[in-house]
């Protein structure tokens, strides 16, 4: 999808904020906010994706700053946070395991917001996964994907952030255990980018032991198909199920031209909710 | 005040509102978008009051809309909503006259939010006078305020919002009635700037009867002093007490070098609140 007018604060705001949680000098901030703008009153926004549109952004941000992860700190917290408590998580799937409620699992883990702030309980998490319980898909195509799942030999699954990526490994442990799916790739984003996972955040988690990893080539907070690496471009219409987690991957790739692709995703804006015509804060299990 | 980065995802933002309620035509909004943002690199925030930076997105949306003044129905509307109620008002403040009470009165009427939708209903705006009661002022320089009313010969009253005028009126009315101010002088915006008050809107509730109307020759939601009409700028200088209404005004003047000069408003923004030290949506009666 393309991003709107509406993106265009939104993208500089959450630029902005990262420059300012990492206290710059005032006139280097100014600089770098006069760029941002340049570069957003230049470009073609009905062109360009959300995830296009953050990739400059934080080329600028990280430019300027000249910190090249800024939230390495706080995504290997949310790693470590998760893997912690995964084998209650486990034993959670044990009893919640209809397909229905494996999705819902798993979306839960793109609703938890894993921000820079480090006060996320373990408390919290489980109420987050038992208040999902409650909510119905806005759209649902659980069932075609139930079925696609079962006559999957190979599935490229596409990740999105830190400590989110525990709820996706215990989500195709889940899979290979009880499916005959003989191979898993794991996509994730070429370089640090927020706090979506790179090849060095998922080996973190050991998830590497269950998928093959393909990382993006590019730091964007998606899968720009005009800039990725040949084997994830390979592997993404090679294998006979996609699914993708998170807005970010559906704001990149929801016009793509294959079969059997599924987003799993969280509706966390008026623009893409308004897209879908489901209201914000929506759950979203959509083939294309 | 000046503005800081956050100002300019918010103008931004605000603009582009109003211009989506002209249904415009979608290659001239990227135009003008492109303009603004152009605009918004170029200028320095560091040296730009809130006001000034909303004038200049406002005339290029102006520009490219080619409608002078896009509130003039909400306008219309919300004074003659209040004129139909002013009776009650009365009757109100006749039972709520002591000196904060009044104040309290005078704020809620920059509380309501007159926007562009026409549904404000008066059980809607005697709820905010009710409820304003029990809120206390979260900077109060009231018992000050009373003195130098008590004080005053002249005073300069500079209005905000369409609406909101006619609990000014009613202010006014009472000040008039229960101390010895010889004269009162109203100021209002020099044209058209979302729903501010022009000199037309202030003609439309009758205000010209209990005070003389300057306007400031500017179309800005503040009081620009660079750009000023000489004799507005000379009633600002020469009454014996000011009284600004709303987060414009408080925005354009808070550095103006006068004594007896006071401030009514609410926070609606945290950059505002941030400088005044106080939580968003404090209400505030301030001396400077």
């Amino acid at each position: 999808m393309r991003t709107t007018y509406e993106c265009i604060p939104c993208a500089f705001k959450q630029g902005i904020n990262v420059a300012k949680s990492l206290n710059m000098e005032e006139k280097k901030l100014k600089t770098m906010i006069q760029e941002i703008l340049k570069y957003l009153s230049k470009m073609d926004y009905a062109e360009t994706t959300p995830p296009e549109l953050a990739k400059v952004v934080y080329e600028i941000i990280y430019k300027y700053t000249e910190v090249e992860d800024p939230f390495k700190q706080s995504k290997e917290y949310y790693n470590k946070k998760l893997l912690t408590i995964q084998d209650d998580l486990k034993k959670y799937l044990k009893n919640h395991n209809d397909f229905d409620e494996l999705l819902k699992f798993v979306i839960s883990g793109n609703i938890i917001d894993f921000g820079a702030i480090h006060d996320l309980s373990e408390e919290e998490i489980f109420k987050t996964i038992e208040n999902i319980e409650d909510n119905m898909l806005s759209i649902d195509h659980s069932s075609l994907m139930e079925k696609a799942v079962k006559n999957a030999n190979s599935i490229f699954y596409i990740g999105d952030n830190c400590g989110e990526i525990v709820f996706d490994k215990l989500f195709i442990s889940y899979l290979k255990d009880s499916y005959k799916i003989n191979k898993i790739y794991f996509g994730v984003r070429g370089g640090p980018i927020i706090n979506d996972i790179t090849r060095e955040d998922a080996l973190e988690t050991g998830i590497n032991e269950l998928a093959e990893i393909y990382d993006t080539g590019v730091k964007a907070p998606g899968v720009l198909l005009d800039n990725l690496k040949k084997d994830f471009k390979d592997k993404l219409f090679e294998a006979d199920l996609v699914i993708a987690k998170g807005q970010g991957n559906f704001e990149s790739l929801s016009s793509i031209k294959r079969d059997n692709m599924f987003f799993l995703f969280m509706a966390k804006c008026s623009v893409v909710a308004d897209k879908l015509g489901v209201k914000e804060k929506s759950l979203i299990c959509k083939k294309i």
